[in-house]
């Protein structure tokens, strides 16, 4: 079960993501195209307050057209490692310095058109500091409980999947008494 | 908090997904460049048996260059209403036809740099018909309770993030005794 690639094209190389059009070989001899968004890859933080409350940012998304509630969030830089990652893009979004940082889990948004993969943290002992956005990223810091944040995704106002799967995850291992 | 659009380019209109750049101005005055994947969206089935299996679907994504187990799952045709289209790909991808269909939710994969919207249902009442593979698709059909996908999720087996979504969603509103 695979696909060879007989014939690879490139149709945009750009600042974060590039997009090649691939000829492939399926198993039952017959050829199709496949168009493919290469991406660099990203990290997800679920960051956890000593009081319960995740910390979340609202941003405005381009392709959307409409400000996310989600949690931190953002793509990894050229041989940087996902830790890394999670910890730079959770002090530069929330100002938050985590003391401890686990791995939750990776995982495909959308792998009928693109290779990007999401790794998933838990963030911890948090300890407030300054933010750090980038220039073009404009991001307000939001707390919720697990709980209002479910509440949020059923009334369909939440709509970001890696908020979802870090929000379940979260309450999926949490002890049932909480 | 938004970004009005300066400049509109697209760098391919393709078969299934298209590309632009957007030049944007920002709220503080200051301009950027954003990629937009633009896509058709899609739907994904939560089939669920009469004793509480769910079905899934394997199948090569050549995007990630491997084999995947998911939830089935399919792009929106031009016009079709989310439910037809839910019905369509469920028929076609297992040969299952659901007598109940219910919304889940709809989300944004990757809402960073794509519109796609994934409209999330569960389908119950199944009676198994005939499978209707498009040519070039070539799926195995594969049964496992909730409490076994959760364990492949956690053991890094199962990385689609709208399968993910649809068990741990479905989960979380069983009664606690299942």
């Amino acid at each position: 079960m695979d696909e060879k690639t007989v014939e690879r094209k490139y149709v945009h190389k750009g600042r974060i993501i590039n997009l090649r059009v691939d000829k492939v070989l399926l198993p039952n001899g017959r050829e199709a195209l496949r168009e493919i968004v290469e991406h660099p890859g990203a990290v997800a933080v679920v960051p956890v307050l000593p009081d319960g409350r995740i910390v979340l940012v609202r941003q405005f998304r381009k392709p959307v057209e409409e400000a996310l509630l989600e949690i931190p969030a953002g793509k990894l830089e050229k041989g940087e490692n996902a830790e890394t990652c999670a910890m730079r893009e959770l002090k530069e979004e929330t100002g938050f310095r985590a003391g401890k940082l686990e791995k939750i889990l990776r995982f495909f948004p959308s792998p009928g058109f693109s290779d990007e993969c999401i790794h998933l943290f838990k963030a911890t002992e948090l300890q407030k500091g300054e933010k750090n956005t980038e220039h073009d990223e404009l991001i307000e810091t939001v707390f919720l409980s697990a709980s209002e944040i479910v509440k949020l995704i059923e009334e369909g106002k939440i709509k970001d999947g890696k908020t979802i799967i870090g929000t379940f995850y979260l309450l999926s291992t949490l002890p049932p008494s909480s």
